[in-house]
């Protein structure tokens, strides 16, 4: 990382003065490559971590996965989640699952206690522990072991960089995004997959490709399609209960959103062929919602009520443990 | 805040590089006032949160109420803690309130699950739901009652700024930290007690004088031994299992370490008579960890063994679901 610093893009504010503060950067692009705008360093590797699901997504439909599998709209965007190990999303990636021919121990992406701490609860309550299929990524873990499936490959391993499924995934981003995988850096995310840092330029081209089409082949055009319909469609698979990704799509549906660990969020705007890739330095989650919220009300694509619903999602209250209202997190204007 | 930008203290790495980083700034007095060490911006006001804990039970003592109400060494150590809500915890805390004659409906700090999962998770498998006794600050809540009965207070509302507990608070920290209270910027902490914004500077200059005694009252330095005494016989009560208080005073008894939220560390060092204040810009507990074992490490005041064991806590390992190594969080040398 160099020395220089990112600008501050969003503000802790509580009683009358500012009490933490974030900073970071972000690249919205068109899919011809030109910058639209950004802020701070864009050119310095990032990991996306599970902010570009999408891609690791459209690999499976590329090799015709998706497909043999009969994965629906719902399936499809539980490949694309970060869920909160809500029933339902462990209702549909078990049936993923069962139509794999597989069971849970097919997974190796760890296990977790459901994010949402209201379905952690309700499962201690019924005297349950939890599974790698309450693993945020299960839904993404299917897929792959559908991919793995589908190439014909061992199923066990492949988590691992040299497993064909992670050299497809490797390839769709690399073309995706522009990008040469064999230098970028490569790392072990939270569910034991490989993660690529790329310039947050370069995670942006590929968040307006993923939004256009443009510069894509048919197949994973139509991929690209699919998923962006199946997350509009079920925008709750996405993330869950009171999630920002969920509640931005909820209320503005032309918008494409997904968190990444570490302060990472990315965006894609089909209507207008843009994407959008943001970091907060600090790997500050709330710090990355607000900012993404407020750089796309920046953007010049947007009804006057969408616009207001994205501003409004810039800034969120502060609440104590009894409920009083003591300050607010807000994005700050860096244009 | 300033314009300025704190240094980078932390940094964390994934893999070869650095995923995200962390700036903040710390001072480290000496009891006459004289700055040993320092780092970034220690002029602007601060909150200290919860790491003040010590400042607040003072003002249990030196009106009496520590004394009326026989609080053993085991609950001073819970005045001053942000506790886990492990049974341990909540038995001493109610404890407290029985030698009051009040029950839980008299605390007024709000309810939250306990914040060691495990925990939180047995108390779900039982059937049962948190209330304010599981919040981290009961233990300083029960001192705040003893205060109120002691003072002949309504115990009603003794979470206000106006309330005679919370003007005898800010009473002691104004005179322990040299700082005009009338002046300081005060909001509403998360237990919903004001907070008061403190330059580092006058923070360390505080935490310089519990360690120390000087400049106290005969009353409040009696009060600081006693505190500093009761959480080196205790510090599982200050935090709990696992975490960074507990293990760390556990691993160097000689060192007196408080955190608070948003990314805020205090520390005593008695043998010493120094007092160190130290704040994460952007709030990150995991950061100030880290960071406060450098600063700690780097004082010439430890033996050898001591050091390599503060050195140690300021590097800790990341893991995945999968307990796979897979990056580490570690200060930066700031001096």
């Amino acid at each position: 990382m160099s020395d220089s610093h990112n600008p501050v893009i969003v503000e802790v504010v509580r009683g009358s003065i500012v009490e933490s503060r974030h900073e970071g950067s972000y690249a919205v692009m068109a899919s011809d490559a030109s910058l639209i705008a950004s802020a701070g360093d864009i050119d310095r590797p990032v990991y996306p971590r599970s902010a570009v699901k999408a891609f690791q997504a459209m690999a499976v439909f590329e090799n015709g996965a998706a497909d043999t599998y009969n994965f629906t709209p719902e399936e499809i965007a539980l490949m694309c989640s970060s869920h909160a190990g809500e029933p339902r999303h462990v209702a549909v990636a078990r049936g993923m699952l069962t139509k794999l021919g597989l069971g849970p121990d097919a997974y190796e992406c760890g296990t977790h206690w459901p994010t949402r701490e209201e379905a952690a609860y309700d499962l201690a309550r019924a005297g349950e522990e939890p599974g790698p299929i309450h693993n945020n990524c299960s839904g993404k873990h299917a897929g792959m072991l559908a991919l793995a499936l589908t190439l014909g490959a061992d199923t066990h391993g492949y988590i691992a960089a040299d497993h064909p499924v992670q050299r497809a995934v490797a390839s769709v981003l690399g073309e995706v995004c522009d990008c040469d995988m064999l230098t970028a850096p490569r790392a072990i995310d939270g569910c034991s997959v490989p993660t690529w840092a790329l310039p947050l330029r370069n995670i942006a081209l590929g968040f307006a490709r993923l939004a256009s089409g443009a510069s894509l082949s048919d197949a994973r055009r139509d991929a690209a399609r699919r998923i962006i319909e199946a997350v509009r469609a079920h925008p709750f698979m996405v993330a869950g209960t009171g999630r920002f990704c969920t509640a931005l799509m909820e209320k503005v549906p032309r918008a494409f959103v997904k968190t990444g660990a570490e302060g990472v969020y990315c965006a894609a705007v089909p209507h207008a062929g843009l994407g959008v890739a943001l970091k907060c330095d600090d790997g500050a989650s709330r710090a990355a919602e607000a900012a993404i919220a407020a750089v796309l009300a920046g953007l010049d694509v947007w009804s006057p009520a969408e616009r207001d619903v994205l501003a409004s999602l810039a800034r969120s209250p502060l609440f104590n443990r009894n409920h009083f209202e003591v300050g607010e997190v807000h994005a700050v204007a860096v244009n």
